[in-house]
């Protein structure tokens, strides 16, 4: 979901980099995009792709496309030296305690913005309404300092904390409307896809957010 | 949440009842709308009435309202005695295990559609996409034979198994479409009721399912 409400807002997301994601998920879902050229996980710990590889067979079907570069590294040196180079980030993170703790940092967010090309979309886990609305809150506060249209997407996700997870996005163009997607899957698309959760109306709706989501970030 | 997709859809909702609902958590969101004249509670149980008034003060506000008429004793019932007298009728209930499960078969939507009024609305509340897809397909379908409109809704409650509930919405008047529903409620209006999780954008967005759901219902 995070992948596509990515990939569909961005008009030819060739260059793709996924920080975290080491169980090969979200690369399984990119490759799908026939715009992508190339999606390269920056992925931390070898040791989550060997398991997943062993384990999630259904996930990690990511690492076989033609399409994937795989990077065993720390994401924030890797974009240092890759400034500049990608259409599209997604941090595919694990919760904001212990080693992902800085993924959720303005410090993070602008080195994000410096690895993505000038028109570049940036998608981040965006964590839970119920749990972490102060830390939402507090990322969508600097994410407005850093890109000039900022938007925050909920899905239900019945593994995770409460069962739902949400998705920060970001847009280094003015251009870009997250709501309303330049790129609108078809039904035969969403089927050739083979999309269980994601279409073109899932992509609109996950933007409206309950009341008191709605006031904390206003 | 169940309460306003009934509510907001439905023109004029005098007399609602609710059948199930003895902890008083619907019957306090019905009277906040100002068309109400009566909310009736018809429970089964009486100890979940008592439990909830000592235990969960909260929720047992609604018992507080002049608005509202408590009956202890079966639902089936209570509506065979009272046919044609609602004008909405919302079912808050337990899962389809043991003593609920007739809550979700065809005889009990018919008694509903008996018991409401030629333009009246029903709600009932629709399980999970993750777990009961199954059974929500099925009564979709059979309530498609019993109305003229039906629609499924779902939301987030963190803690319902999965994060996740669903609602099923069905009119006997073909007049009438939940998701774009006749009463729109203001900014002010949303604040002046203490909604923390309705507005009008949640109600309309709530009728978008996953691509799976959809599937199901097709």
């Amino acid at each position: 979901m995070l992948t596509h409400l990515a990939l569909c807002s961005h008009p030819n997301p060739k260059q793709v980099l996924i920080i975290g994601g080491g169980d090969g998920g979200v690369a399984r879902e990119v490759v799908k995009h026939t715009a992508v050229e190339t999606a390269t996980i920056c992925e931390i710990d070898e040791m989550v792709v060997k398991v997943a590889k062993q384990f999630l067979p259904q996930m990690a079907k990511g690492f076989e496309s033609p399409k994937l570069n795989l990077h065993i590294g720390d994401g924030f040196e890797f974009m240092k030296q890759h400034q500049g180079e990608f259409d599209v980030i997604i941090t595919d993170s694990s919760d904001p305690v212990g080693p992902a703790q800085s993924l959720f940092q303005k410090e993070y967010y602008t080195l994000i913005s410096g690895a993505l090309k000038p028109d570049g979309v940036l998608c981040s886990q965006g964590e839970c309404i119920w749990i972490d609305l102060e830390l939402i809150t507090k990322m969508n506060k600097f994410c407005r300092e850093l890109f000039p249209v900022v938007d925050y997407a909920t899905m239900s996700v019945p593994s995770y904390t409460c069962g739902q997870i949400g998705a920060i996005l970001c847009s280094k163009s003015p251009d870009i409307s997250f709501r309303d997607p330049v790129r609108k899957l078809s039904e035969d698309e969403v089927k050739q896809m083979d999309l269980k959760y994601y279409n073109h109306d899932v992509h609109r709706a996950a933007f409206i957010v309950p009341q008191f989501v709605k006031q904390a970030f206003s």
